[in-house]
């Protein structure tokens, strides 16, 4: 049973929501979205290692906040949530989904197990077989400037990586363009949140290993590589290869990605820009400007920001995103906000509801 | 002739309110605070160096609005506003206040000068005379905590400085209880954001000068010492000395305030945490905890997080605040939703308004 | 066996010295010293989870250096050195170091095990019972600006804590002066390196734990706490308590420490100084100056600085060292070159073996 | 005149060296290498804004160092010095070096006065005429690793920039053996150190500018593009162009540089590593690993760490320098080394004068 502090009129009309792996740096980011959402009343949440504590316990900073973590409980899900949130590592939401699809509750998924729509793929990158493979036809990769209109009657929704989100948005109107010529370098370089709240720690994560440190990591063997591929690929309509190499830099949160696209015709600037301002003219989320990107302009954001430089037959796309709100969280309540068509931007944004300007 | 973006229904209920400084870093904290604030539509922005540009020219971060930037000019205050937020260095405020204050317009200043009830010890500390002394009797010190009574029917409140909400917070109920004895001595660490964003930047404050640095500065002749040593002895009711010593620490916000007290009386950690409980306990920005506290808990929010210990006849109190919320930009809207008789939370706290909570 | 680079007449005269922990931030700090010190030559180093590896691949920042590391073996160490630094944690040293002793070969003990004199003491803080306490009357507290004479016959020294070497020697001169009136408050700050570099990492000194944070910890209850009380007593002649509240601060490396004494005598901030000056006259790397200290100020090197004010009653004593130099690994060196009859900067400072300077 | 502080008989053999611009972050390093170099003595120190104040004044870390500090004084430089190093911003040492060199002083310029060969190529990239374009033909750029044979008979030799030694180190033996297809991609990260300790702080080097940011500049328009392409194409016989692209980091040192490059033919990863190890075999401070470079493994340090991967066609090299050693003052000291017939590693690396080898 759930007892509400507001009156049943109040909350009937809201979306019931669960959130699996609140306690990781994603579901957290998630929980103050939600908790803030006009249109969703927070019904149920998990912790695997946390369960039983309060989440102001095992989040301090919610000190003040004493909702019960419970563990993963299918019949809690059932009775309690609409919509499902899944943070948990890559390759263990798959079980899970697999049961909780039957029941008509919506999943968003954060991980990667739904991400790749060949099952081969995943098995290869991932290290295991996937388990769910019959669901993989029907889910939509959770990037809303692409997918929106597969989104609205999804039940299962994959969010993408945090550098797959960057790099993709950063090339996407070129590759529907066909502009692409060879290969896409995308260096991109991450804050270290984007490896996670590990609970069980690894000496490179440690503040002394971070601190002062540029360090580039998986060079063109990162598992956000074939996502990336699968997107532009599809865009462009024919295969398209990626060039991914991945660094970590000590700031807490934030992705650069620097992408160089040979192209197939000369542009000028003006018409690249134009192009990339008609691809996304009705994405919120998506600020076009001249005037170069940095990831802390859209810290604690859900912006991407993308900047374009142009040099002989090669274009430098620039995009920057707060890896756990456009590369994570924010991107999971944008495909929330679709798939039950409530506005693209609510809870996302601020309001601009009213403002008074001197003329 | 202000143009709005909402039907007048909409927003004649609302308060005009303008920020003179808005693009330092108190100033570009309120407004985003005031963008989301219910009940306060934003009419007049002013910014001596950048007058003429649109918001998000000087602030990229907020590139997708364009509200216009003003000189500090009264005629444009007398015709848009209700209530006027100043953000401007100390010392540069009271000329202006003295002719605001006149129009029937209310004034919450972010800066030192109408702190202190005592002018000359205002030109001791600060090296010049104070030219709007008449102010200072009815102005009143904007910690909610300690004033929020007065500041109901106050016409010009003065938001106190970042160190002294600290180190007050931390004490205030022993000096009320009449419990200290001798000196206080308040240790205190600051991020770098608590020297503004200086327009006129010096070596000090360059990134190779900060990183990696731990520093302390200004020992014993800081000046927010007498704007401690004022509102403790006012709690006492008998003359209090604070030894005051800050720091920088390389973090971008947050305070953390490491405080002294010899005891006059012995006291069990459990009548010490009652004794706070109680004196706190309609506020609801200070979170008082056995766990200790530090900025990254209170980071980006309201609160005040303070935590108790005891050592023989001494207690050690420790607080940590956000520098530009609750030391700055989010106090100085807690002070305008009192004079305004809004909640004391309006646009400042995690809403609350639902959730469900499995039982 | 040994195999040497050199000729047996180039290192003959030189003292064979071990490493035990090698692969630590206090013995990687050691090695980088010793590998430069004219008079000793590196003969083993050990490192109980990388034995059987190359120093370069447990350590990549030396991936040029090829030495082996070995196990702990009392057999290598018998029969390959004169000297052993020991650098394991606290608790882990006795039983080995007991061993050694009867040896003739000397220790230098980074570890709490051998600091305080008083073996219940031990215990109580530590936790388990002394195993060795028959060696803590010869051993010898190892911070050379207060025990050099004792030091120079000694087979075993403790190397100091790192905050007590910043708190003793930043009120040293007052407590051997009888100035000291009442508790020592003694206020650190220090950077994540002092937890070493812990192979089995906790989630608290992960990069996004630490970064952008000041936090407080085991207030009034650090161990350190009582190495602090045992050598100010012993300077002052009677019982002093400390006060000590340690905080974490993001830098990597380097300890403030701000400790406030009440004098028992007024004194003018000039004779202050000349009581310190005179009590460090012969010490090399205690730097006293007006002009405030700052971790940045000694990084990499083995100098405390020191800076001193008066308020009324209270003096206020600054002092800055590097936690893994003066802290640990050079104040180590600094008890090898005086035990040894080597200069006492001896492969510690810039040497100032020429210069020219134009008059 | 110049004292010494050491018999004539021990500083005859010396060479006597100056810094003009002691005091900015290259001056400052530099000094602290030649400080300690057995084969310099240090006789002349010019800060232009800080002449007739000691160094430890000027530079509080050398606070126990009282050398004096000059302004720049052709006389002076006449009478005391056999090697001059320069290190004042771009444009400003020409005029001073076309008057020292006919005095028979050698020249060492960290700046980019000398650096290209092409004195038009000078003025369109640095916006003013060359005004000694008839020491161009003579001077040497100072990459001991390309001009090593040259520089042993120069009197005038250009230090690199940091980015250029970066990015060409890791791709040098691609150019020579002629492997480069089309442009080589340089996507680089710098430190703040790389903008220098500037005497006129800008708004974009604050501490709360450069925190928690990641950022790019200068996007394919950096000054430091023309010596690559200088450089790259006399090694390749063939004109190269480069794509580069800077970007700013919050660390305080370091440069990452990861290079694109397609190749003309099919390579194994096997023989690119062979191909590397061959051209720098004799190169010092160059380390070629497997091992993946990163900043903080180069820190302090003189080395160039190098590491390779193959996807296809093309190559990642990825190298990792500290920007104020191998970026600029140790280089330096590598000029100097070389110019003055002294071993090439002389005062720059660890000295390994010694160890013994447990077999």
């Amino acid at each position: 049973m759930v007892k509400f502090n507001k009156s049943s009129q109040e909350i009937e009309n809201m979306t019931r929501i669960g959130i699996v792996g609140v306690t990781g740096l994603v579901g957290e980011t998630l929980f103050s979205l939600l908790w803030n959402h006009p249109e969703a009343v927070i019904t149920y949440l998990a912790s695997d290692h946390a369960a039983g504590k309060k989440l102001g316990e095992a989040l301090p900073r919610f000190r003040d906040i004493d909702l019960p973590l419970h563990p993963t409980d299918l019949d809690l899900i059932k009775k309690n949530c609409d919509v499902i949130f899944i943070c948990k590592p890559h390759g263990a939401s798959m079980d899970l989904v697999k049961e909780i699809i039957p029941l008509g509750i919506k999943v968003i998924d954060s991980g990667a197990d739904f991400r790749l729509k060949n099952a081969e793929l995943f098995s290869h990158w991932y290290g295991k077989p996937h388990t769910a493979p019959h669901l993989l036809t029907n889910s939509v990769y959770g990037l809303p400037e692409l997918h929106r209109e597969e989104m609205r009657n999804a039940n299962l929704v994959a969010v993408p990586g945090c550098y797959p989100t960057g790099v993709i948005l950063a090339v996407a109107p070129l590759a529907k363009a066909g502009l692409i010529e060879g290969e896409v370098i995308a260096n991109c370089y991450s804050g270290i949140s984007g490896a996670g709240r590990n609970y069980n720690p690894s000496v490179g994560n440690l503040f002394i290993d971070c601190y002062d440190d540029l360090r580039p990591y998986n060079v063109l063997k990162h598992r956000h590589t074939p996502e990336m591929e699968q997107e532009l690929s599809f865009l462009a309509g024919r295969e398209i290869s990626v060039l991914f190499v991945p660094h970590l830099a000590p700031i807490e949160r934030g992705i650069l990605s620097t992408v160089y696209v040979k192209l197939k015709d000369k542009l000028s600037e003006d018409s690249l820009y134009e192009l990339y301002n008609e691809f996304y003219k009705e994405a919120p989320f998506v600020r076009i400007s001249s005037s170069l990107p940095s990831t802390k302009l859209v810290r604690n954001t859900n912006y991407c920001d993308i900047s374009l430089r142009l040099d002989g037959d090669w274009a430098v796309c620039i995009s920057a995103i707060d890896n756990l709100m456009k590369g994570a969280a924010g991107q999971a309540v944008e495909c929330f906000n679709i798939m039950n068509d409530y506005s693209w931007e609510e809870g996302l944004k601020w309001e601009k509801l009213k403002w008074g300007c001197i003329t």
